[in-house]
């Protein structure tokens, strides 16, 4: 298994990446083989500082130049094609990779994403999947932010992806999923959300109902099923709160001259555990990581990447879109009811 | 001055009614006398347990009926014509009353508000806001639930509601209006968030651009414009994540043995600081508590009553309506958008 690596992503590249890389090769299991992009000398320098490493598991692919956040994502193919984005997914593309993971632009990602990956068939959209820390199991947010203004049909979509992922890289048997919605009942929502509900409920889906705000750090479900917009104005103030609160105690517990395990206490907090959001839907395994990555994020990355692929991830997200592929995109009719419920279960019998 | 409060709201009425009244009535400045509606009985019972009061400030009104949870808001004036809601709504419909605090059924509250207090002249559709804690000021975030599916004219009327709020009971010069978006630039968002961008942009309000979710706990601006489904997802996850995280810790310092004034910390996450949720847009003060609300809560719902009656905050808000009411409503041409900008001003001259 070949992971691809985008070397130059992070805030501070390539430092960051080669360390997260050297974490990965030391810690992780699985037999997988790294792959840096980008500027070979500053990568050797970094890996030189990391010390030994176990032989034959890391290579250099060269790429010249770098996505920059001002570049518009859709001109980056053709106006920075030796860049480590367009060069580190082309390799995937050409099936000498397995997985590709950037901390780069996540505009530029997403966009060379599935423009070289492309699109699975039937995939109306792809979905940006993010882990949301709860009290209970980590909650898997669909969509980040990928896609406003989403249709019914794309959310039914995002569900079945996500419900996918749940079960092949976070270990979720018979993913629970919910809806995020403005109240507890059928009826409630936005245009979208009430027809949404209808159709979860009538589907082969594992569909919990709708969630609320204020039912998410409870862990209410496995997959939560949100247009982009609001599912990215979640997730913004969720990770700006978290870590808002914790520089309020954590003042008021040195000013008093006491001492607890904060990190420990703030863990689950922790965005870096969780290893990049995914890119779901597209034909490959493409992981976004934030910017601001810590080493360690690059490194559960990397695990996530490689559970995508020993799970064959891919090939069950294929196979799920396309044997409900009627009951997802067209509008629901009596007989295309009737098919739903009789290939129901496509995603539980996996469980 | 004359408030009506529902005895009969809370969980636990109308003890907390009572409470909250007799703490307004000791520890708030202002000329106000305070109208309990509901059942007699039970709230004289509740008054003598309070002890002494000043003479003549506090009255009582009798309702029978008391509007349930599952009660269709829309059937509540024709079933419980005796309910405290519709009796206490009634006083303030026949000009007997200033303003009205309940803290029952809020889309009973919402519903039986608009149809006897009528909605002002050239508005849409009046908003709910409440106040979001922040590590700045308290930012007020308007619409936290009450319509979804808004359009770009309901949303810069409901900033122009919120603004006038925000300088008349926040006591805010020159409101910072700020609309919640996924992303700073303008063209970002949906469709809707789009328009309303450049619609606010070009408006006399004070706007200072899109806020995404992480700049929401710095306080980045006054007035938060969201749609009311983005707005109560967000409302409801911050309330429930805030006091996760301070059991969270409260949990941890307890089993260490320690102890940090955890209160005072969390204090700007109390929601019962701030006094209920107004509903603005309608020919009166309707303002909304929460069903779990303790006596404090009450009391100060009862304070920003107070503030709305003595500013004329309806009276701003009529007029702050009408002057602007052709840019907000109708599409922009040449000729509204040099009415907005010869008319500039109107909430930023009062400021």
């Amino acid at each position: 298994m070949r992971i691809v690596l985008d070397a130059m992503g992070t805030d501070r590249h390539p430092g960051v990446e080669v360390q997260g890389a050297v974490q990965a090769l030391r810690e992780l299991p699985g037999d997988f083989t790294l792959i840096l992009v980008g500027d070979r000398e500053r990568i050797e320098l970094e890996l030189r500082k990391a010390g030994d490493l176990p032989a034959g598991r890391l290579e250099i692919v060269a790429a010249s130049q770098i996505v920059a956040p001002s570049d518009p994502p859709a001109t980056v193919l053709r106006r920075k094609p030796d860049s480590s984005i367009i060069v580190g997914l082309t390799l995937q593309k050409k099936q000498e990779a397995d997985a590709f993971i950037s901390a780069g632009s996540t505009g530029a990602v997403m966009a060379a994403s599935l423009f070289l990956l492309g699109p699975l068939p039937s995939v109306d959209r792809p979905g940006v999947a993010t882990v949301l820390p709860t009290a209970a199991s980590p909650m898997l947010l669909i969509d980040a932010g990928a896609n406003v203004d989403c249709k019914p049909g794309q959310l039914i979509q995002f569900a079945r992806l996500a419900a996918v992922y749940a079960q092949d890289v976070l270990g979720r048997s018979n993913p629970r999923i919910g809806l995020l919605n403005i109240g507890e009942e059928p009826g409630k929502g936005n245009e979208v959300a009430v027809e949404t509900y209808q159709r979860l409920q009538e589907s082969n889906l594992n569909f919990i109902g709708n969630i609320e705000g204020r039912d998410i750090i409870r862990g209410a479900c496995d997959v939560l099923v949100a247009d982009g917009f609001v599912g990215n104005v979640l997730l913004k103030f969720y990770e700006s709160v978290a870590s808002f609160m914790y520089g309020l105690v954590d003042k008021e517990l040195s000013a008093a001259g006491l001492s607890i395990d904060m990190d420990r206490i703030f863990r689950m907090f922790d965005w870096t555990e969780y290893g990049g959001a995914p890119l779901l839907g597209v034909d490959g395994i493409s992981i976004i990581c934030h910017g601001g990555s810590p080493p360690r994020a690059v490194r559960n990355a990397i695990r996530v990447a490689v559970q995508a692929v020993e799970s064959r991830m891919v090939g069950h997200i294929k196979q799920e879109i396309q044997e409900n592929r009627s009951a997802d995109i067209d509008p629901v009719s009596s007989t295309t009811r009737h098919q739903t419920t009789s290939s129901a279960g496509s995603v539980k019998e996996k469980a």
